[in-house]
């Protein structure tokens, strides 16, 4: 992978500390023609979404295919990442290659993300159609696709968040817990899947129960 | 295949009975250290709906992809399942591969059911969006995707049923009359492709005039 | 590939002028034992939604999936069609394979389109889930897949319409334009990607700050 602009290397988080991915694909932004607006916005999103302790790891790329999937992988394998927040990639143009990137890197895809993310991208423009946002589990990391423009990103992501915590259980990734005032995470009250799991342990099944299975 | 559990050996339907199979996919149910509940929540959603006569063939495997993907195979082809109805495995958890083994032994793929059921139980509860169920046609055989818990079977099944008799009719399968009272089932007014096909005829097409073509 | 039926060839368009590809799946007619009926529902959707010079190019096939997947090549590579819509054999019958020999041609699929035409469609009828309609984009072409009931199609082009003309700015397609009392096509305002490309050139990524990306 060629990282290009910023990189934060980030030291491991101490117990407890949340890391996430924030992936800017753009060819513009990664020639330094364009000041990226999409990372500053999932920042603030998440900054305002989330009570628990998290730290970021930033990277931003060209729109090549092969470079996002590397920086994807490298987020979910190498820096540990539990949520990887890609923005960008996602319409129709001939370099917009996110949403390929991510199904490469995926073990399993989340079809459900990119559906409600459209769903409420609709009520404001026509064209939200265009977008093709997806998300999907590598290993111990949920990775979600969100359109390029802020004020998107503003939509999308606090409407698909209530989830996410839960996934992040399901998948043996990091604890997060949402200011309840500004996102009401669910998890199943009979409490399955949904302790912290112990560091190295990955959670078994459970799907009988919940509420996703 | 490696059927686990109880197993229900099922003697060649009299003419007019609509065969289902019923797959549970449990680790855990399948080691018999927790009761599917599953099973029997999809068996009630049946009766419930259905007027004309059926019977069930059920399997319950492990949440092994190669396991599901054979018992799938085994009730469309050897079993002759008009409707194959599945529970659990659809989340992100490791062990969730359901919808991968649906798609390995799907002709084609129906992603109306799996988005359709999403919406309604996003209704309810907002980590719908974590169920990965998917919908898709073997041979002659529809096989649906439902969540492991019954309360979203509830929600799910008698959501997509109306469209679940026309379906099977343009595939060649079983005939199927639901309770008007509970739920509407909807089969065009020309009655093209709707009259119960002869023993062994397949329908043709007739794509142009269907209401789902 | 084998067209079938009635076959426009046409001139080259005249600077400014669209060129959309009709293509007409189905057996039946492509026998002569049917007629055509989406085709001509098409047209006349088209004909009412467009304010912009363009012209068809019309091609019926049978629903064979190599017959479709070429149609659909030579409507895009060879005749230059911006727009590709097709009509018919996205169903869940044995012969229903358009939306497979789409995908099969296609560079990157654009689900949004299928999401949205089933949810307008499923406010009709609850068999909309059975279609498993789709788009893609294959070079500067969006092909997009309709439903082969006439009155479908006129729930579910007008429904997708609205982002199409900016969705062919991204891919370096023709410009469209829509009579706004019909329907309200969305371009961003601030102008990126939306002036009408110089011919033979390819509009670069923009997906920063497009609506869609």
């Amino acid at each position: 992978m060629t990282a290009v602009g910023i990189t934060t290397v980030s030291e491991p988080p101490p117990d407890g500390t949340a890391r996430i991915g924030i992936l800017v694909t753009s060819d513009r932004a990664s020639l330094g023609r364009y000041d990226d607006l999409g990372g500053p916005a999932i920042r603030a999103e998440l900054g305002r979404l989330l009570v628990s302790p998290w730290e970021e790891v930033y990277r931003l790329v060209a729109d090549e295919v092969d470079d996002v999937a590397a920086a994807l992988t490298e987020l979910a394998d190498a820096r540990g990442c539990s949520l990887i927040v890609t923005t960008g990639g996602t319409g129709p143009a001939p370099r917009d290659m996110t949403p390929e990137a991510t199904e490469r890197v995926c073990d399993k895809m989340m079809p459900g993300f990119g559906e409600l993310m459209r769903q409420v991208s609709l009520a404001k423009v026509p064209t939200a159609i265009l977008s093709r946002q997806t998300a999907g589990i590598r290993g111990r990391s949920l990775i979600v696709n969100l359109p390029g423009k802020p004020s998107a990103i503003s939509d999308c992501l606090p409407a698909v968040f209530p989830a996410i915590p839960y996934c992040l259980d399901l998948i043996g990734g990091a604890w997060l817990e949402t200011d309840p005032a500004i996102c009401v995470a669910f998890r199943p009250k009979d409490g399955t899947c949904c302790k912290r799991p112990a560091k190295g342990a990955v959670p078994i099944g459970g799907n009988e129960t919940t509420a996703a299975g």
